[in-house]
């Protein structure tokens, strides 16, 4: 079966760089770390297809704390870590609020995945990220909980991991294997949208990602739409290394040209991210409004960042894959002019939500090949007792 | 055992009508299909009482969505589902603010069930609920989701499904078999509460159902206190087809007057409703409240239709069935005036509470007719099997 | 292995005085139940540390209702539910509000376990809890219900068994058991908080269970920081009848004087309760926000309430073990001056996580005893099933 592969293809006890790890951002994790997680998905969709049950836990808990709503990725981190057999408690509150080691160490007593989604405060989200990842190694190693929790970044300032991942399967999937993905041009772009104010986590986390596996990465953006410095950098290193290129660039069309995948994303600027994170630690609410006001009033210069059907020719034989962690804002659906236009939409719908579909397997896979030393046997385990997910 | 004789009746895959459906509304389900759901329903309460588990999911989730809080359906829904081994899943949202697409298919990704309860708008609400069910669908046809959730509405604008099989099996099991409800005569009546707002769910459902097995249903309200207009129609059409009868008057008493059950229940006048949807689309809320209070102040003139014990020494050998989808409005209890007098809510507490007992079950019955292509076959594995639910 | 000792001291089916009980307050507990409740905690301790399954509910929920947020609690009730094999509902909802048989029976139909918590009305939080239970067990013995929840009082107005039972138990891990807690000297005290309005469930809890075993038990508190009167009576004769001492002082230095157990711990005077009670049936809203800031403002007088380093010295050997519910309110960590320092917090931190760790057992534990008539078979068939929790 086809899952036998991917299996066969997973780390062993000696090769697992996951193990008893926390899943924070994949520039912490290696390649083979990101290949394995890529594999693991695969064959848990294909466990999945055949009726299989990978349920390696008899009990035990899923903790989520979602600093605001997050319909699919809750939906993503809940069906994951069910399929393993973990019931899912919901935290619903705001760290910052919090004594962090008192609430990282309460929701671990029992816990065996811990996912943490905060974004709103740029290089402050990831601190409480990191803090609770500590407190829980910190947890462990004083012998005040029984097991680890895997820790799980689900979206912070800078990076989300399950997303990037998840998009990087789907292409991997698309075109027939991980090795075909060497040499494909990639168009990252920012896209017009009435809301402006998401964070960078997507787009610093695909680039971050993609450049280290060889593809032709190139990102689009109006002047002054920048994301957090260092990504650049890495991006560069990565392509250089990987034997891939990143390039920048202020024209979408230039983006489009010939690009086998198509990625249209809208983010708010670094510096407006800074200014916001300043007025909300000093309590400025009514001047966070006026800020947000006028960032989207200033994003009404670039209402033409709108994918359309035009650009879309452009493309590699017109038919690039274009992707989007959805929901969009679609252009006559959802707003009057956003991200990309109805007809675009409609037309790639069915493979935007095929590509969110590979999240709560992300999630899974991550969960396997941290808590399990030999995921490979783990994995056999699971296909010889084929238990039936359902009668 | 007991359970044997409802489990022999149930449909087997040549007969089940329900494999891979949706279950919005009893009037797109055939008589049989209302049959296999209260066998259901009796099988799987005795296999409870026996300490059987019918768990067929070894994971999987339930995911619900209701747009405001229902104490009683929520836990109905999670209990039922729980019967099975799905995990439940809150999304906690209102449906008018999404793309329906989209958020249908994220939730059904791994779903096995996704139950909806949005009852407000009226016309519109089981739209909204259909277009989540044509979502479901279209991702299975399209392979989005490697399974189809069976979605269920828990209440919507127009009818209440869980509610009026839950109350059929609980006459089914009153009066000794559906068989033995031929002939009876059930009045429905309007009754006064203070809160006067409830939506027509309920009534239309139990109307809807309950003239299709050859009972004699009264309906009573005050002049103008009207339901949506098709279920009139509806009703009458299934009297004449079931060898039943359906009679509206305003008349309590008349409605009473030797009936085997009464059921007293407090609705909104289908034009208020139709206003206030209106007024909710335009957002004006301040509007709403108006005209919610107008509504209260007219009703004040219905204060008489309330449930006494006169009223119900009217009843066949003054023994009527008392049936109510508590919560219920109790003079001297929850108000001081209600939809019955404490004296008759007392008196008939028991029973009360046994009826809505009977909703998780309709709801994992009707889970494993649309998932089990055979669902007499499915029942007799978990019969046989007899795995204790609790040692 | 270590848990077979515990095991073989737990109640057989002669001797288990919880089964089919409520668990409202230690005072309607045996000796021999409270024993067994530690026992059982420290066994599934044990188990867990083995990696071996205690799940005795191959399906089935567990209800819990929290009036206010309490996250220690609320993932305490989850974990220790879901140890056993019950999905967790939380109904997130004020009791007062609601026809409490009604809500009570709904939440049972299924329900094998009932949490709740509800602390703010003095004297009157209880008897909601109370009502709740009466209701179960009326639904149980009506046949309304095939089975009866366990009700668990997770922390009322008077009492929190499952935090004086964590903590009892925690003690007895600590001195190496229940039998080498005789003659130890325990110095509760009052201690400073900037907040100043926790209720008197956790002091009075712990003063009802400790001085009945023989423990020689101190109590510190400023001058009218009153708890409710019949506490300190049942604490002097738990003492008398124990071979304990009961005594009460306004000096933090004489209880800390040789202590072997100091519990720091901030509450508001029964006066103040009594009003904002008051206050709160008449809604009157703004009076509860002026009482509550006159309380921190005389608080202010005994500001010097606080754990340091000095005081610490004074107790046995300089070593007293220190324990606390926290989240603690720390002096330069979560306010500028609170219950203890952060040397002392910090100091002790590990052991103030493992304490709060026996939280979810003793819920567990609790569950087991009321569910299982004979609960040292019911361990010994789960010791030798020996299902791995985790692969």
């Amino acid at each position: 079966m086809e899952y036998c592969d991917a299996i066969n293809k997973l780390p062993d006890s000696e090769e697992n760089g996951l193990y008893g790890k926390n899943l924070l951002r994949t520039w912490d994790m290696s390649d083979d770390d990101i290949k394995a997680i890529a594999r693991g998905t695969c064959a848990l969709k294909s466990l999945r297809d055949n009726n299989v049950s990978p349920k390696i836990f008899d009990s035990g808990i899923a903790v989520s704390m979602f600093s605001k709503k997050d319909m699919g990725m809750e939906l993503a981190f809940a069906s994951g870590c069910d399929l393993l057999g973990l019931t899912i408690i919901d935290m619903d509150r705001k760290l910052g609020n919090n004594n962090i080691k008192e609430t990282a160490t309460m929701a671990s007593y029992m816990a065996d995945a811990l996912g943490v989604c905060e974004s709103d405060f740029i290089e402050k989200s990831s601190r409480y990220i990191k803090r609770i990842s500590d407190s829980v190694e910190e947890a462990q190693k004083n012998g005040v909980v029984a097991q680890k929790p895997c820790v799980i970044n689900l979206g912070s300032d800078e990076d989300s991991p399950v997303q990037s991942i998840a998009d990087f399967q789907y292409m991997a999937e698309h075109f027939g294997g991980i090795e075909e993905l060497k040499g494909k041009k990639i168009a990252v772009t920012w896209a017009y949208s009435p809301n402006g104010t998401r964070s960078l986590a997507v787009p610093q986390g695909i680039l971050s990602l993609f450049t280290r596996f060889g593809m032709n990465v190139v990102l689009a953006a109006p002047e002054g739409m920048d994301l957090m410095p260092d990504v650049y950098e890495r991006a560069e290193k990565n392509a250089e290394r990987s034997g891939g290129t990143f390039v920048r660039t202020d024209s979408m069309e230039e983006a489009f040209s010939d690009a086998d995948v198509v990625i249209p994303i809208n983010w708010a600027p670094f510096t407006f991210l800074e200014k916001r994170t300043e007025l909300s630690a000093a309590n400025l609410g009514t001047y966070i409004d006026l800020l947000e006001h006028e960032l989207r009033e200033n994003n009404k210069e670039f209402i033409n960042w709108e994918v359309t059907e035009e650009l879309m020719e452009k493309t590699k034989d017109g038919k690039a894959l274009l992707m989007h962690d959805i929901p969009a804002d679609v252009t006559d659906i959802s707003c009057i002019r956003g991200e990309m236009t109805a007809q675009v939409y409609n037309a790639n719908l069915e493979s935007l939500l095929k590509e969110a579909g590979n999240r709560p397997y992300v999630i899974a896979a991550m969960i396997i090949l941290s808590k399990s030393e030999d995921p490979k046997a783990a994995f056999k385990t699971i296909a010889e007792r084929a238990t039936k997910r359902y009668f």
